[in-house]
């Protein structure tokens, strides 16, 4: 999984049939000291997570797990929220 | 799922019979901004995009779903059109 | 899926059961104005491809899709010839 | 699969449900002489690493199959501790 | 697929129950004039590949099914050896 921040969102009416419904949030990929990294993404979500937020995402026909049986064509879907990051002294 | 815009299309006659009736688009990936990133690719399509247009696109076995139950050897599939983008201020 | 030109083929004997039978060849990635872009690679067919031809290629799972149901451990195989690219003026 | 080291840890409360009871490592890829390489990942770990160890991770679908028959939305697990490596005299 | 060449082993004696019993090899991805390319990783493999080979790989989720039907949580196995290979003259 992989980390980012929400940083907006798109409006989208004519889709694939799959897809209504889902929020469509703009995501900034960042690194575990929060700094931005890599292009930002269209991500699916499915925990409520709106812009502004720290949250991480997974990639991949497993991003389409949380929508099952419905089989969503997402290939990005916010997992979780973030809600403390420990990262090991010296490293 | 990623932004782009349609620049182009391929036509190809011999190809894998789940791929007939298909169309091909050239598709040019933008960033929320708009401007061009990264390299041009050949998708499907499922909403009837044509040049020009702002669409976004999911790519890998998930962009197979809007063809269920065919199983269409496509690893990017367009999936919805953008009618706007909402960033936040300061992001 | 991605342009491609075939520059070349791997002989191999000893490999995995299903794929026995199969052809390999080598793959030179091509942009839109047939620039060649990106590394080599090894890929499957299933269209009768040779030296020489454009063609576009399918990655992923789904590349496996052509040679269901057997399930052939393809990452990458051609799916069809290119006859034509149109391109929007002034992209 | 791919080398890597744990280097922390992320504490998540509100995520998908199929990820309830999981434990979130981040961590660092590195290459076979343990120099790091490429950006820190979350993972999720099926063999009870902790912070400081070396470890062995799969991407993809490919790492949720440890957690069959729940479908968990992992791209990447760690499913093994290295030992030892061993690399060939002049390579 | 990819071509690489054998590099060295791993050792794990603890790891996901189903990669019991799988050698694992550091392989050195290489370009198709053998030259190296890109970072070394982890495989598993199915053809009795050692040290110094010259082999192909394939990635993904499709790198499992030479373990069907065990699920085996592999994104990247050996699959075949290279005997020969053959470029076209100029490209």
């Amino acid at each position: 999984m992989f980390l980012g921040r929400v940083v907006g969102t798109v409006v989208s009416t004519v889709k694939d049939a799959a897809l209504i419904g889902q929020r469509l949030l703009i995501v900034q990929p960042v690194k575990p000291d929060l700094s931005a990294t890599g292009k930002r993404l269209v991500l699916l979500d499915c925990t409520g997570a709106g812009p502004g937020e720290l949250i991480y995402w997974c990639r991949g026909k497993e991003s389409s797990f949380p929508f099952l049986p419905e089989q969503v064509p997402s290939d990005g879907t916010i997992v979780g929220f973030v809600d403390e990051l420990h990262l090991e002294r010296g490293r």
